[in-house]
């Protein structure tokens, strides 16, 4: 396996991360723009940029088009960027039927997908094709910037400062110490995430939340989950639970959850509920999703009560916590936006019946999917965690 | 009337802004020590502090105990503190029955407490009465600080940046300007909000916020509200709602909210509902509250049911709230509270049922509660807004 060094960021001061992150995400913009932004004399931001143009991570040279707001007379305004092969990052998101995996650049830009099926959900099998597959990555990387960490994007209760998935119903994990059992096989620093929260991540950085100030990602599909983003930073919670919309108790309680417990949005909304409810009021036990998908698109009134009833408690759901938290927008993204038309109307009627007041104006936005975004998600939490020079980058 | 100038504070940058707010809610505290705390140089602290020290905002004079991990070796320390006398306040709650004021020091510290009986809400009426419950409040202010801002804490959805009530079922109130009708009769800046988010600033400013990085603020009682502090701020919603903890649509749908809609939290957990449905089981329609709280106490078990509904659904509402936001702790709060025993167990019950996962380690802090309170944080929220120079103080 080729070892490369993680290449260390010339960041000494929490302004110089701040001007990092302005560029990084917000470039390309002229030093004077990053003074106005973040309120930093325009002396600190050319000396905090200085060490960063010096080390190749970011350059003033990449021609580039001035915004309106950028007044350079009589001297060049040459904007800040990041120089993408400075840095390489991995992403891997774990399921119980397959890994993927991806290669990015400084800016969470795709170089390099692959996927591999998982018949063994145990730990130690889990960990071993992760491992695999990480060592497949890091080979296409010979020509790419050096690699600074591996992120690991799981479903459920993750433990992000210590690298441990503590409770992962949908793969059947408990106290897996996921950052120690693959820091040990490729000795590069690993971050484990929630894979919801990586989404949040990536749109934090990459996506809406570059525009927004603040929001929410929910994934409808095998599970349904959210990520938040409120008053600058994305929601991990105090005891690293957020976002868990799947298991509020928004359902009737005669159903038992996959975490356990009852009433939670899942036991009717999970795209293996709605499987279950379609082959019980269809009578045919042996449909499966995509049959259950065709049957509703098809008009089959029992199989469209199936995603009606999901549809429904998703927008209760919606409502429930756009009246919390009332986010400017939210993102719903997800492998069951595949099939959002099934879900849509009964969603918007249960969204628009329970939204409180002015909460109801914020904006529901459907993001395609597919599942290499987990995977980029998990880059994109690397990245920051890089750049902030945080600890949980550990092996 | 005796008209006294708003007194500006000398702050000219946000790093002003920022040391003060530090001295406010964590002095005595030594300069080094906010240096600490913030990352700004202590030239940069010594720079902010002396203007704030000449217009006599902040003193080093006071004797104050030494922390811990202060070390002034060979120097004076001298700690520096607000002067509370160099600024009031005054704050004002509104409810369909009375209305309670309070005038406040710059550290939010209660000089005096004035309550009103209401029998009219029609706005007009409210907004008279408010004046003169005003007025009454600024003779008292002769010998304290110059008067600052007036704020006013309504329960329902407020529109803070334009100072107007938008919908308030309990008051019956829709769109009302308060900040401008109020203004216009007290030439004072007015500050309107939502009264839990007062509640909410006052915990942050002065409460439970200054050691928890996180916390909500749940209130039972007429309705059931909710407060939320995450990542650095109390939050707002980006269309001014959040917190709306009793529309959550956790309770079956037969019966109607306040707010028109089905399903809410309030429709089983306000205490008019638990009235209406401890009328409804003890087959005694002319009860009072206070009747169905003694025969609770008393055993009778038609009472304790309507109490038992009510803390279920608010332990769901508690649990739906923690899996989403992850807060450190949970200070319940309202005039509820004085019963808490009739909801504890059955709320408790619900709570651990549904509270997924880390989240469930979050703390329930019971706070004793007064009116007083409320209009202590209408108080904070004119603190607060002042201190930061704000918009939303206007006349
Ligand atoms: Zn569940
Ligand atoms: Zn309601």
């Amino acid at each position: 396996m080729p070892q490369r060094p993680s290449r260390q960021l010339p960041l000494a001061t929490p302004a110089g991360v701040e001007v990092l992150t302005r560029i990084l995400t917000q470039g390309p913009i002229p030093r004077v723009e990053i003074a106005r932004r973040t309120g930093l004399s325009q002396a600190a931001v050319t000396k905090a940029v200085a060490p960063l143009i010096e080390a190749g991570f970011v350059t003033d040279q990449a021609a580039a088009p001035l915004g309106a707001d950028q007044t350079g007379i009589g001297r060049p305004v040459s904007p800040l960027t990041v120089v993408p092969q400075s840095v390489s990052v991995i992403g891997l998101k774990v399921t119980p039927t397959a890994l993927i995996g991806v290669t990015t650049d400084f800016t969470a830009g795709i170089l390099n997908v692959c996927h591999r099926p998982l018949d063994d959900t145990a730990p130690d099998a889990v960990i071993e094709q992760l491992a695999g597959l990480a060592k497949e990555l890091i080979a296409t990387l010979r020509t790419a910037g050096p690699l600074v960490g591996i992120g690991v994007a799981v479903s459920g209760d993750v433990d992000e400062r210590h690298g441990v998935v503590r409770d992962s119903p949908f793969m059947g994990w408990r106290e897996v110490a996921v950052a120690e059992l693959l820091g040990k096989r490729l000795k590069v620093p690993i971050v484990v995430t929630n894979d919801v929260r990586a989404l949040t991540v990536a749109e934090h950085w990459f996506g809406v939340g570059v525009d927004a100030d603040s929001f929410a990602v929910v994934t409808i599909g095998s599970g349904i989950g959210c990520g938040l983003y409120i008053n600058g930073e994305v929601v991990s919670g105090a005891y690293g639970v957020s976002g868990e919309l799947g298991h509020l108790p928004l359902a009737p309680g005669d159903l038992v959850c996959t975490c356990g417990r009852r009433g939670c949005v899942e036991t009717v909304a999970s795209s293996d509920a709605i499987l279950a409810r379609a082959r019980e009021t269809t009578g045919r036990p042996n449909l499966d999703l995509a049959d259950a998908i065709e049957l509703a698109h098809d008009g089959d009134e029992h199989a469209r009560a199936a995603f009606d009833r999901a549809g429904e408690v998703i927008g209760s759901a919606l409502a429930a916590m756009v009246n919390l938290v009332g986010p400017e927008l939210v993102v719903i993204a997800g492998e069951g936006v595949a099939e959002y038309d099934l879900y849509e109307e009964r969603m918007r009627q249960a969204f628009a019946a329970h939204a409180f007041g002015a909460a109801g104006d914020c904006r529901l936005m459907l993001r395609s999917h597919t599942f290499d975004d987990w995977a980029r998600g998990a880059a994109a939490t690397v990245i920051r965690t890089y750049v902030r020079g945080e600890p949980p980058l550990q092996r």
